[in-house]
C-alpha cells in the first residue's frame, strides 16, 4: 500500500516508512502497490491517475462535519479524529484550524515563513535577511534583520496563540517542528496525514 | 517652503498644504521654492538634487540617540519629540518603534498590508481575494476569504498590541488610518514625517 498526500506544488509518497516528493511537474512513476491518495489539486490528479488508473481517491471515506466553505482536504484529514485541539499545517501557507468536543469551528490562513522570507526584499534590497531559526522574541531588535525576523515570527504566533489559550496544539508540515519549539503545549506530528488516512483505511475496510 | 520625504518608490511632496506625489522613475521639475527632504534612497537624491541644486538635506538637523542600527532617517522623524508611545508607520512595510520616556527602545517590521495582499496569491490561484476594509476579528472564519483576511489582520495587529499594551499608538503612513481603526488608545497623524520635520526647521532657524 502507498499513500500519496498531492499539495499544490508536490506529490508527497509514503512508500512504507519513505517519503519521496515529485514535483507536480515531474514525470510519475508507475507503481506496483495499489496508490491511496488525497488531493486539492485536480491537475495533479489527472497525472496521477494517468500513469496508476487504480489508485484510490480517499474522498468519498471522509466523513467529516464543518460549517467552514472550501477547507482543502489535507485540512480536512489534519483535523479527523481530533476531539480538542488546534491544528497547525505549516507548509507554504500555514493553516490553522479549531477543534473543540469533536467539531470544526472554522480556522484562518496565515502566510507560511517561505512567504514572509520572499516578501520582504520585494519591498526594498535594505530588507533581504538570511533566516536564522534562533529568534528571541523576549527583546525589541536594535537593528533590521532582528527588526524583520522577530516581526514574521510574531506575525505567526501570535495569532496562533490568540486561539490556542489552554488548548493542545498539534503542528504538522515542514515548517511545523521549528514552529512548535515556540509553544509549551504543543506536539509535532511529521506523518498526522498519512497517518490519518491510514485509520481511514483500516476503519473502511477499503484495502484491496 | 517645500517639504519633501523621499521613500523607496515615491517622492512626497508638501507644498503648503497641497500633498504631491511623483514615482521614483518620473521626471522631476525644478521647483521655485526652496526644498527641505529627508531621504531613504540615494540614487532618489541624487535625482532631486539635479533638479533642485540648492533643495537642503534635513539629515545633519537631526539629533537623535538610539542603539538602533539602521533605523531609516524617516522612522527617526516619526519618532522624534514623543515622550512614551509605540509610533507606526504603515505603508509598503509597516515600521513600529517604542519610545519609552524619550529614548528608541527599538523596534520592528512589519510586512505591509499591500504585501501580504501580493503574497496569498503567490502561494496558490485559491488564495486570490478581494481586500475588504472591515473584517471581524472576533469571529472564527468559515470560508477561504475570511481566513485569509482575519489572518493578515491578525499578523498586523497583534504584533503592535503586544509591545503597546497601555502605551499610546500614534499611526501615520497609507495604511496608519485603517489601521488605528483596530486600536482603542491610537490616534491617527496623517503628516507625522511633514509635522516633525518644521518643527525642526524651525527649531534651527534654517529656512533660508
Amino acid at each position: 500500500m502507498i499513500l500519496c498526500d498531492i499539495g499544490n506544488t508536490t506529490f508527497h509518497f509514503l512508500l512504507g516508512k519513505n517519503h519521496k516528493k515529485y514535483s507536480i511537474e515531474e514525470k510519475l512513476p508507475k507503481f506496483d502497490e495499489k496508490i491511496y491518495f488525497v488531493s486539492v489539486n485536480k491537475k495533479a490528479t489527472k497525472k496521477l491517475m494517468k500513469a496508476n488508473p487504480d489508485a484510490v481517491n480517499m474522498k468519498k471515506y471522509l466523513d467529516f462535519k464543518t460549517e467552514y466553505k472550501g477547507q482543502g482536504i489535507d485540512r480536512v484529514l489534519a483535523c479527523m479524529f481530533t476531539k480538542n485541539a488546534v491544528i497547525v499545517d505549516a507548509g507554504s501557507a500555514i493553516t490553522v484550524d479549531i477543534m473543540k468536543k469533536g467539531v470544526h469551528k472554522g480556522g484562518f490562513i496565515l502566510l507560511g515563513l517561505s512567504s514572509f522570507i520572499k516578501a520582504y526584499p520585494k519591498i526594498s534590497k535594505k530588507l533581504k535577511f538570511d533566516f536564522e531559526k534562533k529568534i528571541n522574541l523576549d527583546k525589541i531588535p536594535l537593528q533590521t534583520k532582528d527588526a524583520i525576523q522577530y516581526a514574521m515570527m510574531k506575525s505567526i504566533i501570535l495569532p496562533i496563540k490568540d486561539v490556542s489559550k489552554n488548548k493542545n496544539i498539534i503542528f504538522t508540515g515542514g515548517d511545523g517542528k521549528l514552529l512548535s519549539t515556540y509553544f509549551e503545549n504543543s506536539v509535532y506530528k511529521k506523518d498526522l496525514i498519512f497517518e490519518n488516512m491510514k485509520r481511514i483505511i483500516d476503519a473502511n475496510n477499503c484495502i484491496a
